[in-house]
């Protein structure tokens, strides 16, 4: 009659959950766009289309309102000429729904922007919990040398609008190594979102 | 305009987690009712009434709907006779709410029970995250010999009803300790709920 309760294991290096009712990964050929660098990207690719960029682990319960869905973010670490690897981001479909990541091992950031295109810039690195509040566009960064692993948890209503990001030239802000760590710069392709966009946007709010 | 982004540090011994907004203890003195050994009880009470055997550390963000309250349970070892400490315990005013709880150190228990009385027991510990579906009343046991630390989640619009478990003379199933471990007893003070007290709480479905 009810949902049954459930346990899962984490491994904090692998990232791997178990029990999880869902898994997907990223490859390095579905994340054309994302950088700045098309032909660092365009050599990766013909290198090996099928490197795994990042892999998520997902458990989706029953319920659609009121519930929740959590799991975990496995991201290796890499560059893309001098950008750093990061998860394709979103906001979510229902802009005012927020979620949590929780470092598991490894070091990098969280990169959150948002409508109107203010940034935001909040490390994760292991037992650090980032809280994504409503309303913000977000995406993981692995700024380090070992895979970043994160578990979440956000709510089930929540849905991913994965085109937003797209839709302006990518996020306002770029993230890329230095001789002694990361450094935040200006994505030169950046179109910030019309007063219409980001009316739509806020018109998401439920 | 919106809610900050924040990160919050968390002590997987300690519990306690940076930037909290909130926390609050829960005292021997205030747990009156909890224990089958009511001898055992008020002789721990005597001996020290402000001994604490819980802490919650926890971040309510602004948003009432849709958003989440997340935070930490650090739950000190011990037994009152026979039974293992515990916190006291609720469904969610809103019943079809879930919760989250992830395993930061220590060893316990989840001790769950659908309206109708029937118990699942769960354990946690390092890198469980256990699931509390919407509809089960939970309640943590700490079984070992060193504090039980968990992570916990859950959607704001949730609600606490702690009434539910003393209007039926506690949880179906105690947790006591043998010479190995720990073993579910029946609660021979549990009275099951009426149809009318289940029909109570499905009408609290949002």
């Amino acid at each position: 009659m009810y949902q049954r309760p459930t346990a899962h294991q984490i491994d904090p290096l692998t990232g791997e959950m178990t029990g999880a009712s869902g898994r997907y990964e990223k490859r390095i050929s579905d994340l054309e766009g994302l950088y700045a660098d098309a032909a660092a990207f365009a050599a990766r690719v013909a290198e090996d289309p099928d490197h795994v960029v990042y892999r998520v682990f997902e458990q989706r319960p029953a319920q659609a309102k009121g519930d929740l869905i959590f799991g975990t973010t496995w991201m290796e670490p890499g560059r893309i000429g001098a950008e750093y690897y990061m998860t394709r981001g979103h906001i979510h479909a229902c802009a005012n729904r927020p979620e949590t990541y929780y470092g598991e091992s490894g070091e990098g950031l969280m990169l959150l922007e948002s409508p109107e295109g203010e940034t935001r810039i909040l490390e994760v690195r292991a037992r650090e919990m980032v809280y994504v509040p409503p309303m913000w566009i977000h995406r993981s960064v692995n700024t380090g040398d070992v895979p970043l692993v994160m578990s979440f948890c956000y709510p089930s209503d929540s849905g991913q609008d994965y085109g937003i990001i797209e839709r302006s030239g990518g996020m306002a802000t770029r993230i890329i190594a230095t001789a002694t760590g990361w450094e935040a710069v200006a994505n030169t392709a950046y179109r910030p979102r019309s007063d219409a966009e980001v009316a739509a946007v806020l018109a998401t709010v439920g």
